[in-house]
């Protein structure tokens, strides 16, 4: 035993190459996005390395303006913080409320108003660096070893590419997987790989493989519709014909926010790395109340609820289900909700406007996590072992639900449908019925037990761009083919041309001799 | 600085797992496949796992039987080691001598009565365990946690589905790749990853695009007919209908003996961890009469030569031709080479039955490997960034050699056809020419640089199945899809047909329509 761990002791000693300390460049994605980002920043920063966040007058939810440990390099943006919270809810409301109820068609009119609006404003937010000579010229200037970027919003790849920099992606994923799959050349078979937000499992019946082939379909039109408009500004800032894909496809790896303990088993690149739950941690000590709460809670434990950053409200009637249902459990629940008080709120609720959700999570007392299904609050059941009652509202939220769901440490409601009864009875099924801590804890195993920790794998394949200059050798030809030669179209089609000549040479000289052959018998007939 | 250091140190405490002391089942293959295994298996054994070789009494050349740290579970077969060593020795002078002028067909045939004499060899091998209950019962007894074995030869995961054992493939690959295809369900785009052994690199144009899909169609066809003879032998195993691919598709987790430093970027799974060159060490002194030879070589330095454990001859004139070559570089020649001394030896080339091979390249003064192209040996060049000359025999050999010309560290020979003055041209040119040896020391630093050495990876995943009884979060659902539902032919057939019926009614309707409004206008003109 000693031995064993004097060696792993020694393990990385021989195979961890450290970097002197680099210059890292970053290019946020503002809300959520920006929480994993941050994580690996720090990480690199704690490292010894210069991190400098490219950040725009108007960005938001960012938590990153006390962070003394990144450099800010500050643009301004012709429109104020206020338009992109305005922008936020509107896009929240029509998400959680409207979508539910559309069609293909519809959803893809409204997605396209919204999207169209959101790429107006990117654009005017890369303008701010790509557009802006001294600040490119500052930013060369620093000589930085490598971009790190979310690609969920265009510009970074770009700003890279004008700076010359090698560049990785930290991303959860776009639509269908459009991005990863049309850019970064991910391999999807669309029989047993659900398009992202397709909210199918990987066991496909017939139907469903072709509503997944026609979701995956139907997603790449709606890229090339909406993200295709990046390809003239790329190619008018670039100075060269070029696209948005082309850009993308650069990116040295693609730091994925989720693992095999969510995902599932699907092909993948050698440059796609599955980091998800890079931001969980152990627990640390409650604040002093909630502590307190949780320790009155007796044998029951608590429950901890929480919608996610960016839900602030939601409706009187919505709210009053919630807590009516909350207020018949056994547990002492604590809520994260800053929205008005609803009427039927029990003794056993606590509502605060923030809650410390590791560590709540992580506290021996918790019994289940009522969440709306955002990536970081899932990691952070999973890494803890944690059941859950997803609620999901909007975006990848079902789809995460369904993901856990279907490992069994789940239950699922429709926050439009659901009924106080149906909350509290899936609370108390999450609870009662011992296989969803089972499967929670087995799950949580299977997080923990990684070779390397998904933070330090992210850490380390940026400190190997940084080192290497790229990571080319991970690369895979298919970005120099189009579809139809990725596919072997040209190919198959070559060969099914040269199989037809062959039969229609046959058939010709096949009935050629029988028009020789029968005046012959003709003839002898004749005689 | 310190800081990072003490942070890597203590990595491994927080996550990496540690397993009490297991029991692993070891199905070797024999000749230089198992050298690579017992490299795992004695990592095993040193981290205090119990390990038990299934041995056979006519197993060769396995080195392990001087291995203390093994149990042996020996059995007998009814055939002398004489006979396996005679047929190796006819299946390796048919590979160099014959293969290189042969057809597909021919190929095929001559393959085919080979490999059809080697499988008659398995069945008897694979027999001394199934069909001895004794055995099977003691084995059982043993309750064991894992079963390792080499899928080259089929056996070991019917061993496993006996007993009931999750098991985990150590790997270097099938002809293209059919074994990882068809039954791993490794996806393998014809359009960019060249097949194993069809001698493409990954930038294919359009005529190589179709040579690798006839090569991969080939192959496949040859799996079936050759491999499919294990069909009926593993249902009467069992007792129930199945076929090798079923059980070797239940493989927890497959160890493939390359990474992204020798192959070319492709799309992988999950469950397939790349670890080539795991049997690399840093290298041990020389002995003295090699380390006079080497210090005795000034600043040209010394050239390693060696085709291989397996070859031990070479015609004379062949022989000759290498050895003239060879007496004319400047540096001094350490050959590995058992054959007759040829007539043409320099006085600066040393001949030895066998040579300490990863020591002599982690030298200081070694300029250059000469070598067959055997994986082992590549992988020992790339760990000490030497260049190389390949002079590929046989089997995945010129396929490697090709890997590592098209990395920019080799030079490539035909063993047939080359005359002196290329073997000659060829090392002046790999010690001459620096870009060789930056290759080389670019490669060998993707070779060090990963987060987890691949031995200790490959152990991880070993230690990981026997943790949790199997690693079936990995498992694609691939597996259990027929290949026109993998491929979604019957989706789109299905979505054809409707397309097909529209159109047909649609045409209908409208050329009913048409008939309908035509005799009306008619009538019109007869009013």
């Amino acid at each position: 035993m000693l031995r064993s761990c004097v060696f792993l002791l020694l393990l990385p000693i021989c195979f961890f190459n450290t970097v002197s300390a680099g210059k890292v460049l970053a290019w946020p994605t503002d809300a959520s996005h920006f929480l994993n980002l941050k994580i690996i920043l720090e990480e690199l920063a704690h490292k010894g390395h210069e991190v400098t966040l490219l950040a725009h007058s108007a960005i938001m939810i960012m938590g990153a303006d006390n962070i003394s440990s990144f450099k800010f390099e500050n643009f301004s943006v012709p429109f104020p913080k206020e338009k992109n919270e305005k922008f936020l809810e509107e896009f929240l409301a029509f998400w959680i409320y409207d979508v539910p109820q559309m069609s293909y068609w519809k959803f893809y009119e409204e997605t396209k108003k919204f999207v169209s609006e959101q790429l107006k404003t990117d654009k005017l937010v890369c303008d701010g660096v790509v557009k802006n000579e001294l600040l490119l010229k500052k930013l060369k200037a620093e000589k930085f070893d490598v971009l790190v970027s979310d690609p969920l919003i265009p510009c970074g790849e770009l700003i890279a590419e004008l700076l010359g920099l090698p560049f990785v992606y930290s991303f959860r994923f776009s639509m269908g997987n459009s991005m990863e799959r049309l850019c970064g050349q991910l391999p999807a078979p669309f029989s047993f790989v659900p398009g992202s937000m397709a909210e199918l499992t990987d066991k496909l019946t017939f139907l469903e493989r072709i509503k997944n082939m026609n979701f995956y379909i139907f997603q790449d039109i709606l890229f090339h519709l909406i993200f295709g408009q990046f390809d003239a500004y790329f190619s008018e800032v670039l100075g060269r014909p070029t696209t948005l894909c082309e850009i993308m496809g650069k990116a040295e790896i693609w730091l994925i926010r989720t693992y095999w303990d969510f995902e599932y088993p699907r092909p993948l690149l050698p440059n796609f790395e599955f980091v998800g739950g890079l931001h969980c941690k152990p627990p640390k000590p409650l604040p002093e109340d909630m502590e307190k709460i949780a320790q009155s809670s007796g044998e029951h434990g608590i429950v901890v609820f929480s919608l996610g950053s960016m839900v602030k409200n939601l409706t009187d009637e919505r709210s009053n289900v919630i807590a009516s249902a909350l207020s018949q459990l056994p547990q002492k629940v604590i809520w994260r909700y800053s929205g008005k008080r609803p009427a039927t709120l029990g003794e056993n609720t606590v509502l605060y406007d923030w809650i410390p959700q590791n560590d709540l999570l992580g506290h021996p007392k918790t019994k289940a996590f009522i969440t709306h299904g955002g990536t970081n609050g899932i990691y952070e059941a999973i890494y803890h072992g944690v059941p859950m009652v997803g609620i999901p509202l909007f975006a990848d939220q079902p789809d995460n639900i369904i993901h856990m769901k279907t490992k069994g440490m789940a239950v699922m409601l429709d926050i439009n449908q659901m009924q106080s009864q149906d909350l509290l009875d899936a609370v108390n099924t999450v609870i009662n019925d011992p296989s969803y801590k089972e499967n929670a804890m087995r799950i949580s195993q299977i997080h923990h037990d990684q070779p390397v920790k998904p933070l330090d794998r992210a850490v380390f394949w940026i400190e190997f761009v940084m080192r290497h200059k790229g990571a080319k050798h991970l690369r895979p030809a298919s970005h120099d083919l189009t579809w139809y030669q990725y596919h072997c179209l040209d190919v198959i089609g070559f060969l099914l041309v040269c199989l037809l000549m062959v039969l229609f040479i046959t058939i010709k000289i096949f009935s050629f001799c029988c028009r020789k052959c029968r005046p012959a018998k003709r003839k002898q007939k004749k005689h």
